[in-house]
């Protein structure tokens, strides 16, 4: 018997989940990369491990592609608890998940999308980002990381995001995550990403919050709430005084088990 | 229970596997491409479904990554015999494997590689191909497909290859996978490759039999051996009058089900 392993995604941010409730993995860097890799591992853009604390909710130990901890993602947080429900661990409706930003609020819905607690938005000013020599203006949102979401009249499709968008270093010392917005109608917004240190990416949920939060700052308003079509399908943003939530989708799709002596070697 | 899986790579050229024996798969091009989509599903380069047929060798059902049938596969016939090799369909040593361009002699080593018989190397003549406006000789190769390899002394690391490098469509009508290669030492190469229709891929088992016969012409040598390196790793190619052989590592990693519901509703 190998390492078991699921495989999942919301709105095609993708995740490879390790169930260990008993924390007994040995989950180096080199295998989360490995498990990550798309061509030699299963292919994803982070690692959720599902572990089982001594107290409280089930905890979502997350890493990133590049091995690195990350402390919330948006729509990993979304399939994880997908899992805890088809795996029997809570029931349907609402429960806590523990993550290395603190307890996120769910809600596991019939339908099978999920709703998930994702924190303040906060608007913190404006700047710029170039693409292919243009430049685009954009609203600095902070969702727990930096954004810069820039609303446009040029159709997103149009755009080439395959190098990371020129930024101000000056305002953004730690990079950026940077979305190009179209508005489709009153609540109704299309984007792309360009996540930092990754590339572009189908989705992001942290971005989706930026962006509603964004649009809602170029109408005046600080509280609302929006759809946003992303490359891997669309999600539902409410963003709050003091909160946020994001609704989607989140598929688990195959299951199975890694080969030890592959595990093993990493 | 759902839809039996594995999932292997050779020098990082990747598969999904579909043991399918008695045929009973409904193998959709829909299907397919899900499978192979590297977010929405488990991502590969192409499926390998696992047929045994009423009389000869068990067959390679190969389809690419679009979903199109696709006669052979260099890398994916080395995976495939390795699974049949663990499965115990199949002893080591020599065996042949059905594909669509006819059944190919196999060795499974010990040491888990495999040997390939990747059939004849045709140079058929010369054409350059341009890269962010660079111009690239290049020797025309068929290995059941069109090559153009191109020796050159700009380290292949530095180029750029995420466009479709210009060809010259007059002699490849069909388009050209593009094979960029640095001579390391004697029967020492270095290979990046653009297939097709795909784009830069981490290995191309026709490509580095291509860029083996081209670095023999270009030596005024029709028959020898070399190993390539390629960015999934090392090969060795073996070049002989009438047939070539591609040897390097074959991994299955991981096995499993997909979800059924999943499967149905694609």
């Amino acid at each position: 018997m190998g390492v078991e392993f699921l495989k999942g995604h919301g709105t095609e941010n993708d995740f490879v989940l390790l169930p260990d409730p008993d924390g007994l993995l040995d989950l180096t860097e080199s295998r989360v990369r490995a498990l990550c890799d798309r061509q030699r591992g299963l292919g994803a853009d982070g690692v959720l491990r599902v572990v089982r604390p001594d107290f409280g909710p089930w905890f979502m130990d997350y890493r990133n592609a590049d091995g690195s901890i990350a402390e919330m993602c948006g729509n990993g947080v979304r399939v994880f608890a997908r899992y805890l429900v088809e795996a029997g661990l809570v029931p349907l409706g609402e429960f806590a998940v523990g993550t290395r930003a603190g307890q996120r609020g769910i809600t596991a819905h019939e339908d099978g999308t999920v709703t998930a607690d994702m924190g303040p938005a906060r608007v913190t000013g404006t700047s710029s980002a170039r693409v292919g020599g243009v430049e685009f203006a954009g609203v600095a949102v902070n969702v727990g990381n930096p954004h810069l979401a820039c609303l446009t009249e040029t159709p997103v499709a149009s755009l080439d995001l395959r190098d990371q968008p020129a930024h101000d270093p000056a305002v953004f010392p730690q990079g950026v995550n940077v979305e190009f917005v179209n508005v489709l109608g009153d609540g109704a917004l299309r984007m792309r990403v360009h996540e930092r240190g990754v590339g572009e990416t189908r989705s992001c949920g942290t971005g989706t919050v930026a962006t509603v939060a964004a649009w809602l700052h170029s109408t005046g308003q600080r509280t609302g709430k929006a759809t946003v079509d992303v490359l891997g399908g669309q999600v539902t943003v409410v963003v709050e005084e003091e909160s946020s939530t994001l609704t989607g989708p989140a598929v688990l799709l195959a299951r199975g088990e890694l080969d030890q002596a592959w595990w093993d070697a990493l």
